[in-house]
């Protein structure tokens, strides 16, 4: 395989885009973080609350889970708002399941006790890569959200297991990618997300290939600019926090 | 009637709240505009299409139109998401239909052309006045989509008739304020907000009294207040697109 | 201004259309009344119910609500079903949410207990005006309600603090008019409906501009012929009773 | 069988209620009409619009359809408004089947030409026997709105091939009754309704049994019953229309 | 009425499709049975469950509802499925509750104790009759569920006061038909679905002319063949059960 | 790693269970296929129309769509019926968006032509695994609607690039599993779905561990087993064929 794709934006194959994660970007939630890879700006706000689903009720166990939305014009042509639409698309539910799932991993639900810890993604802007983002900020402000209830006394020990950080890889014109922005990723023959904890296991890992699918050997060299890509934002990730 | 109340922020009664307007917030919409009044932060994008909805469709006139959200911790206990619930609340539907009413009350249709802006109002945080910062943010928004529009000489002439802008006034323990945060806005007797163009002409009025209701002398008074904080608003305006 | 706009019904300018106001309309509802502003019929009834929604519940206080709604075929040309077409449109839920405000200003809900007064504003047929005459029959229906819970010694004092009536004004062709019929409300420039209480206070204020904006000195003039209107309707509710 | 059952109106078992037809009963449809069985009140119109369901576009054929609705206190305890709900419940829709297959029984769709009739049956206080009142009165609703396709010359010859009318049927502690009023109809174990034509043909047989079971002569009897009953709702009918 | 018409089955007019009831077709529920009147084949289970619907709770009695659906391309040409769509036709609603209905006419709900039996009707394979297909079926699965209930101790004695079947009958060009299969249903005049008991008793009869209305004597006839029809069934059911 | 997790069906780690491809399922669909994975039992039907959706309109290609449904008493408790809920669950859409991206992986839709094929999915019974069964049977079905368009002439060249077929791995107690039955579902720590190609390439991987994360080794000895059982699934496919 050469690696004769060059990207518009001169970055090599296995680079990132610049990471900003910004914490307190807005006063109200108990943890909120704009987090942005390059051109792609989701704002992770987690809030806390004193209940919990159904299937939770009793246990002596908390919840976490995760919803996602994008405003109509972060994207390039309007979108239409799933409010106004009266439902959220099966794209939506299956990435806000995603996120939800990913911070799970990395939760002690039983220390967390009978309350919820909602993660809202809300895209302001979009090039590619928004779930990824999602759940790499969904991180810090879990992490914040839990600092709030330490700091209160409500919680005597965090929850938080791990560090949880995602990214996307994929195959573009023949050549693996890391961090695919938006003209890379409607391009793609292969389009993967993955997940991993701090400790270096993989938590999820969803490979698609609508176009031309892949073999064994691309999917290694995938999951190998994955680990890559993973392991600079558990830096970050941790950096911010610092 | 004595002016006892004292604001929290220290601010006098007929005293706007800082105001920042940020254009070219986001990077796709034709127009987009962070617009704070205090700590309220709405987003506010302009989208130009190029058609219109059924009612206007071969009329030669085009369509302005506005829809409204907030985000589920734009306020200080989370709400839930629009999208989720799979409706729009009544306020949301009512204050997207004024913020749509403003602003088509400053736009020749006709030469607009059978196109379409939609102005998209979303509230990233919010301390009172969301509608009457939307109102004032999106105009400029739409100002500014125009300004593309006669870029590129799909326009030849600007279809804006005037600056429109919008404040909310109220009367908390029988003093009448100008531009209510949140916590004057749940306290107060009279609530009302004022949409003016830059001709100073009224475009919209809408008083509710919940509590108390009011007399013509304080409605006079409202009236005033609101007039004044208008006018520099539409001042704050011309100062952001120069 | 002077007043060249001659009304296809003959009447002046501040004339009301006659206004017939028919109790006990329908025979299950606590309060059942019928009012017609000129051809406008609107049914409204009221029910009582030993319950409160959540945000009342356990506070000892009661609720007082509205819901209004149009016969497809009250209007000139047939309008869908809401029922069918799975929801309530925005001018629906405005409304209904106006009419509830305006009943609920005259309320002690306190004194009501914790009960709920629900009050159907159903249009069976229209010709402009149908929220202010909705308001103004539904408080003789929520009257005569209350009237049961006295008379069955469930209350032992009324909650109902004073009387509430509506009227709608408008200038069609620079001449301002009270009370539009539905040609009136159609071409007029500025639409306005003003809710007041029998003691001469206001409740609701809800002007609007969608073609041309008006004036301070509009404003008060239309303000004038509200005051008059309303005067002259809480008069008819009073004669109703009696 | 003994004749026992002693209805508390003083009715024959074989009697109906008073019946009235109230022509002209709103202003705007093309066919308006006020049907009361004894305290049941419907008002029925029939709405002419140019266009026809897609089943039947380009086929030369019009439509003819019907919707059912009860304002929400129309009952003696409220019921929820279907359009608050957000959909229709199976009932309704049962019922909005009902009418519009018996009243398209009586019509030559070619003869319509590509157009419809829609007929609206709202249900203004309930005492049993919506249902039937509906189709009953929704006949001489579509025959005055034919009248006015007829006269305006429009359509040369009516499409309407002959009278329907509906009446219900039912045995309560044994004895089988014409006319059921509610009390009559939730205490009955056999609910059966029937419509007929003008040549006392069968359109419709509906009957059910949720508590008891019926024999071969009960239902003898029934049918015996409706078919004396819609006799004379068929002549009522004609006797309206002159 | 002359006998002419012949069904390209080569049937007689008062024969039924070959019928096949195959018991514990599925392995979780508590009665399954898979019904096939010729070409129709329905999969009806019945599934118990201890909670009973808000209008049961605390009234010592059980509920039995059913529940109907037909796979997308049960059918000739590919139907859109109910649960895409978001919302359950009409037709499926009336089938449903008709399905319900008929097995409560054989059901004492004292003696199933507050639990619900839900019987799912779903269509695998349509050729006309699915609705009385589901009600026969339905019959068997809740005597199936019944049994465990029973044998388990659950229950000391059955809650079934008999059988129930059905069957529909129709007159195609004159000529009535017993069990209609689909080519037949849709080229007849009169359709007409008849619910009965193991006693000889109608549960139900639901009979429909779109085309032509049908005569006494035409009805009659109908009654007769259907009588026919269910004897045999109500056979078939006890053959399966032993 | 130990392999000591014991099945309770006695298969070895690495043993797909008993798998049954019946064709000609149903007499309607173009295509009809019921998969046994065991005890888990789907329905798929493919259905050809000569339409396809808005974003294929005039594009020469066709679509290949997927929905996915499951019997509410195929799962050992009854789940909620989604067409009476009003929407498919997040798990649904995820689903059928799996089924329609692996089948269009081995379309060529120019080949196709303006046609769609939908494959519907239906579970009759689950005991795990159903989408993977699904998958595989669904091919199957497409290949003989395939078939059809062939042998009509409708097309000249098949448009099927390949065989797909799906399983699931996971790993339970530390120990690699491969086609889970329901009690390993439920209790695996990382459950992992393969989607490949008769050629041996990969169109999907979709890992989850919302318990224990899994490392890369435990990664590749899933992509081992996953390979084994593909293979033997694409010869029960081309068996069934022939």
């Amino acid at each position: 395989m050469t690696d004769t794709y060059q990207r518009s934006s001169g970055r090599a194959a296995h680079q990132l885009r610049p990471v900003r994660i910004t914490r307190h970007y807005t006063m109200h939630a108990e943890g909120s973080v704009l987090i942005e890879f390059g051109a792609t700006k989701v704002l992770c706000t987690a809030s806390v609350e004193d209940k919990v689903p159904p299937h939770k009720r009793g246990s002596g166990q908390g919840w976490v889970t995760a919803e996602y939305g994008m405003l109509p014009r972060a994207t390039n042509t309007r979108g239409s708002r799933e409010a106004a639409k009266g439902k959220q698309s099966g794209r939506t539910q299956e990435i806000q399941r995603l996120i939800g799932r990913s911070l799970r991993a990395v939760f002690d639900l039983e220390k967390l006790g009978e309350r919820t810890i909602t993660l809202d993604c809300d895209v302001l802007q979009a090039d590619g890569g928004t779930r990824t983002a999602a759940i790499t900020g969904a991180w810090v402000a879990a992490h914040d959200a839990v600092g709030t209830l330490l700091q209160s006394g409500t919680l005597a020990a965090t929850p938080i297991t791990g560090a949880v950080a995602a990214i996307s890889v994929g195959i573009v014109q023949g050549t693996p990618l890391l961090d695919l922005e938006y003209v890379e990723d409607s391009a793609c023959d292969t389009d993967m997300n993955i997940v991993m904890t701090g400790a270096g296991q993989f938590v999820e890992i969803q490979g698609t290939a609508e176009g031309v699918s892949f073999s064994r050997t691309e999917l290694d060299e995938l999951l190998r600019l994955g680990e890559l890509g993973i392991a600079q934002l558990l830096a970050l990730q941790q950096q911010s926090l610092s």
